[in-house]
This record gives C-alpha cells, sequence and structure tokens, in this order.
C-alpha cells in the first residue's frame, strides 16, 4: 500500500473575461525582454493572435511569432520552432498560445531553450533534470487543460507514433485564462474539447485511490487523493450546467467562463490523479479513427463509469448529486446508474455519437483495441475496476 | 467590478504519514548539498529533529541546524540564522521545520539568502523581485498553514510590532507534511491550532467576493475565487468532523491526517482569498492578551459568522451542509444559524473558551480593539458585510 500522495500546481493562474490584459504584468515578474510566441494559423486567422499582439506593443517586449504550430506537432517542429526562436539573442520567456497542440509544442520548446538536446532524448516520464524556460500558457478551447498539466503529446517523425513527455517540469509557470477568447469556438469543437474536460474530471474523480495504486517509487499519475477530489468534483458540476448551454450560446460567456473554469480544474486534476480507462482506449481508437480526442473519449465516458460502477458506487453517487440528481431514496447502484444517464442525456444535447459504430469502428476492430488499450500501464493501474481482456471487450461490444 | 482572479500555489506537496522519507528524493531534485535546517527547541525536544537528521543521514548532504526560533522571530533572529548559514560555503536548499513560526523565520532567511538586504527592506506587499532560495516546509502542527502561505510574521525589534511580509515568493517550493508528527501535540495546541484552521477556511470561504473588492490592482488577498472555494469547503468539513476527536484522541492518526489535510487546504484557500473580521480583530486583542492566536480567531468565529450572515446566508447554508446539518426544510437563515451553533459546539467540545471574558478581555477594552481592526484594510475588506464601528461593537458586546 502507498502511503503518501504529492499534488503538484502551476505556480500562478490567472483567470477571468479580459485576463489577457495582465500579461505584461505577468512578464515583468520573469524580467522578460526577449519573448517568443508560439501559436498556429487557425489563431492568426481568428484575430486572437492581434489581440495578444495589441497588448504586448503596449510595453517594449521583442517579441517573435512562431505561427506554424500542428496538432499533435511533430518532433521536427520544435526543432525548427527552437532553431526560429534563435534569431533573437535569448528567450527569456515563452507564450503558448492556442489549443491543446499550441501549448504542447510550447512545452517541448521551453524544454529544448533550457536544456538543449532532441525532444527524444526526454521522451518517457522523469528524463528532465531541472526547471524548463518560463513558459506563459494561454489556452482559447477549454478541454484539455494542457495550460497546467506536466504532459506534451509530440509525433514522432520516425515512426510515426504519438509519444508523450511526462514530467512535472513541464508544467507552465503561469496559466492565462481568458474565457472571450473561447467566444468564437464552432459547436462542434466546443462541444468535443468540453466533454473531454468532463473525461478528465471524472476519470480523475473515479481513479483508484492512490494507497491502492500498484506502482513502485514516484510515478506522475498517482490515483485520487484529497485535493484532486476536491477540484474534480468542482469540475464535473461546472461542465454539466455549462457544456450544453456553452454548445448552443456560443456568445455566452458566463457558460463560456465557467467551461473554462472547469477544464482548469479537471486539468489540475488528472494531471495528478491520471486518467483511467476512457482515455487508454481512446488511444488504439484515436489511430483506427480520425475523429477528433474529445469525441472519443467523451462516447466511452458513460460506458467505463458502467463498466466501473460495481466498486466505485459510493463516488459515482456523488457524481449523481453533483449533476443535481435527486438521490434521496436511491442506493448507491442506482444513483451512479442515474449518473451513467446523465452523461448520455449530455452527449446528445451536445450532438456528440454515443455508439462507437457512428465513428467508424466496426466490430472486427474490439479484440485489437481493447488488447493495445491493456497494454498502457501507467493509465490502466488508474482504473477502479482492474480491466481484462474478455470485460473489456464486452463493454465495447454494447458501446457499438 | 474586478474581472479576473488569480490563484497562487505551492509548486509540490507531499502528505502522508512517514512522508518524511521523502525528503531525500526531495532535496535531490534541487540538486542540493548544502542544506540549512531552521528550528525550534520544542522540536529539539520532542525527538522530531532526530528523526528529521536520521533521514538526512541517509544520503550524503551538509546540513547544519539553527534551533534557535522562537514564536514571532524578532527580525534579529532572521540575520543571526542568515549569518550562521555562512558557515557553509553555499546554502542550497532551506529546511524549515516546527509550527509557523520555524517556517515564517525560514521564509525570511531564504528570502535574504536569495537577495541580502535586512528583513526591514521587504516588510509589506510586493517588496520582493524574485524567487527566494528553495525552501522546504515540513510543520509539526495542523493550523497554521504557512507551509503554503505567502506570508511571514516577524517582530520588528525596534518598534516591538508584529509585521508582516506577504508576497506570492514567499510560498515554500514544497510542503511536506507527515501527520506521524503530529501524533503527540498535547490536546489544547491541537485544539488551538485547529480552530485557527477552521477560521481560515470558513473567512477564505465567506470572503466577499473577487469582483467586489474595493481595491486597485494587484492585491495578495483577493476575495473569495471558485478554486479557493472548493478548497475551503472541503477543508471546512475535515475539521469539523475531526478536530473533537483529534483533540480527544491525540493518537488517532486518521484524525491527525484529516487535520493536517483541512489545515492545509485551508492554508491554500487563505493565502489566495484572504481572511476576514475574525482575524482582523484578532490583532489588537492579540496585543492585549497573551491568548495563544487560534483561540482568539475561533472564539471570534462564530460571533463573525452571525455579523455576516445576512449578507452570505448562501454560503453559510453551505458551511452547514459540510458540517453535516440536515438543512431539508430550513431557510438559508435557519440552516446559517445552525452552522454558527456547531461552531459554539465545537469550541466546547474542544474545551476552548466562547466569551471574550475568559481570556481577559474587559468591556473597556472593546471600543479599542473594533477601531484598530478597521484599519486593517487588508483584511476588512475582505469581510462580506462591511463592518461599522458601532455594529462592530455591538457584536464585541455580546462575545463578551
Amino acid at each position: 500500500m502507498r502511503q503518501s500522495w504529492e499534488f503538484f500546481s502551476t505556480e500562478r493562474v490567472v483567470f477571468g473575461p479580459g485576463a489577457i490584459h495582465k500579461l505584461n504584468s505577468i512578464l515583468k515578474r520573469f524580467n522578460a525582454k526577449n519573448v517568443l510566441l508560439i501559436t498556429d494559423q487557425g489563431i492568426v486567422k481568428s484575430g486572437i493572435l492581434d489581440r495578444v499582439l495589441h497588448v504586448l506593443n503596449e510595453s517594449d517586449y521583442q517579441v517573435i511569432v512562431y505561427d506554424q504550430a500542428v496538432p499533435e506537432p511533430p518532433v521536427t517542429s520544435a526543432l525548427e520552432c527552437y532553431e526560429f526562436a534563435k534569431r533573437q539573442p535569448s528567450t527569456d520567456a515563452i507564450i503558448g498560445l492556442g489549443g491543446g497542440s499550441s501549448i504542447d509544442l510550447a512545452k517541448i520548446v521551453a524544454l529544448l531553450t533550457a536544456h538543449g538536446g532532441h525532444p527524444k532524448d526526454y521522451f518517457g516520464e522523469n528524463a528532465i533534470p531541472c526547471p524548463i524556460a518560463p513558459l506563459i500558457a494561454i489556452p482559447t478551447t477549454a478541454g484539455t487543460g494542457s495550460e497546467v498539466t506536466s504532459i506534451a503529446v509530440v509525433t514522432d517523425t520516425d515512426t510515426n507514433m504519438k509519444v508523450g513527455i511526462s514530467n512535472n517540469y513541464l508544467r507552465p509557470a503561469v496559466a492565462l485564462l481568458d474565457p472571450e477568447l473561447t467566444l468564437k469556438l464552432p459547436p462542434y469543437v466546443t462541444a468535443c474539447s468540453g466533454i473531454d474536460a468532463l473525461a478528465h474530471a471524472i476519470e480523475a474523480y473515479t481513479a483508484k485511490n492512490y494507497k491502492y495504486i500498484e506502482a513502485e517509487g514516484e510515478i506522475l499519475f498517482q490515483g485520487a487523493n484529497p485535493v484532486s477530489d476536491a477540484l474534480a468534483l468542482q469540475a464535473i458540476e461546472l461542465i454539466h450546467q455549462n457544456l450544453t448551454i456553452a454548445v448552443h450560446q456560443g456568445s455566452n460567456l458566463e457558460a463560456r467562463s465557467n467551461m473554462m473554469l472547469g477544464s482548469l480544474l479537471a486539468g489540475m486534476a488528472f494531471s495528478n490523479a491520471g486518467t483511467a480507462a476512457a482515455h487508454a482506449l481512446a488511444y488504439p481508437i484515436g489511430g483506427l479513427v480520425k475523429s477528433p480526442h474529445g469525441e472519443v473519449t467523451g462516447l466511452l465516458l458513460p460506458y467505463v463509469m458502467q463498466y466501473n460502477a460495481s466498486v466505485e458506487a459510493g463516488k459515482m453517487s456523488k457524481i449523481a448529486k453533483a449533476f443535481q440528481v435527486n438521490t434521496a431514496g436511491l442506493s448507491d447502484a442506482e444513483a451512479a446508474q442515474s449518473a451513467v444517464n446523465e452523461v448520455f442525456k449530455l452527449l446528445e444535447q451536445t450532438g456528440l455519437p454515443t455508439k462507437l459504430s457512428a465513428i467508424g469502428i466496426t466490430k472486427e476492430h474490439i479484440p485489437e483495441i481493447a488488447e493495445k488499450a491493456l497494454t498502457i500501464e501507467r493509465i490502466i493501474r488508474n482504473n477502479p475496476r482492474v480491466p481484462k481482456l474478455n470485460s473489456f471487450m464486452e463493454m465495447l461490444y454494447q458501446a457499438l
């Protein structure tokens, strides 16, 4: 039995409509002169980059912009961006502006800026010796939580595989969240990223308790602990109450704010507690179909909750309460089932698929998906019920 | 109206029975060779220092021990300890081991180690230019939350006044919490420190919302925000459920763990949201009588809750729920009153005074106490109901 848990945090979170106007005072705290801003073409076209540059122009920072970030950035991208940064005499601070991919790329470049080398040198866990360059993450979606997590996902261009670099030093120094930047996100992107945040929160909350995680030494995903529980439960309530509104009323700033807050809290929770079966299964499914990550984790979520309900009925019942279900007179098992039903309802209300067949998965794929997911030890060991091949496949057949 | 809030955190929290055994791996992360350990005579006599040194001796750190910390450390103490540290060629990491005073002293020494100068140079807020030396805080009580806060209280030896140095850079880099270190705390110390943690949690939770704090620019105590709320409410529940047990069954490790956790969460909450009227009033009372700080804040707490109930009945009602009061059928105002009653009950069960007269305050002191408290702007402005001299005095007369 493990005796202790750890909780790692981003040192500073700044949150609120208009919060990007605090960017200059944040940079000042780092004594920064030369700033590298990393973003993507979508952010350029949306006009968000101009808004951020407008703020930066109020002070006299030297800013260079790399605007070629792409989803699941290839390691060659990170090297290219790192070389690009050398146009300045120094890189005192790095800003990652965009969805999870821009922020992930900024993490890798901040790592190379501090320690040199090649991204491959740092694949896996715990290969980073000390802090990365000062990094400010400014998310423009509400879902990945990347602004506060210790993980960067890149594509290994040699093998064409998605690889994670995970280390507590990868957490951005500052997470700057301005919900106004999310007001124009299309409904489908809002739905996919928002339901992913719900999957983060629910998988972190129902993750196996840290005491019972079967692992030796220091691990990044440690299972549920009291701090991650408090944050995750709050995230669950916020996301359930606001996702449908944010999808259907994109300009509703209150719903957007609450979604961004829910995503933040979920990120703080899962980056310590870890995720579980829905995320393990999403990896092999992501290799088979082109669905966005959140669409896959969201679709799997209610099935995984049902799969786990027998060993975590108490916590599932608390999720039902956070969903505003009247649980008076219900057993924990009944309350757990009502929580599952609520997630199905949320998928339907936000126009997301509830069946694997709807995203192109067929019966023939199931064994391979189950087998591959079971090999992702650092996530699978977090699942409250120990997943076995047969029961996993049975669950996936039900989800077809 | 303020548009945004910020949340600052200690980067790493390590928590659990036996967690002090992780001290070496924590120091390794700082690449530390020369370590300064700051503690007090009580910790030496209790044998706790030996236990920590025993752990450190498993590795080859050079450790020097300054064991002369005293309550509300005089600035001369900080200078003396800073000079003492110079016996080593460098100070790579500092450990603060003990109650709030040892940790506060360690914060000031870590500040001087990084920036030189005199403690007086840093009085007030925001006078620290960049991070302090790596500091690991190991609390041996459950109450101050100093292991995660941005505040150090010292005594200005010229004026003999208590002065706060407040800055987000003062947060220790690591908070290492081992509840086994608190097993032998006497009941009275347990009660005073535990009720102080409850006062931190309740005052942070019911602090004025960040939107409505009347202040310009960056402030340390920002009012209630969603993250501080989630942490504070969890703290309120934990402390209420465990304080009486910890006082009456000192060796109950579960109760001790939950109290340490409650104190940690309360520290994370109030160091961002701030405290309110009970803490403002405790300053002038602390100047008049010798009661421990927690005895005073705890005594004042139910009266202040009653004073504030009319403007924060909703949150008071949630406190009642966290106290396990059955609030079904109660109005918010009735539920708020039941929360007040629960705090009185807790004071009685833990043997703490419920009347100001019991700690030596008389009718004649009241006007001076109220007047002085009202001048502590950074705390008073956090109180949900705007305190006025007459109503403040009326409340204090009731508490006599």
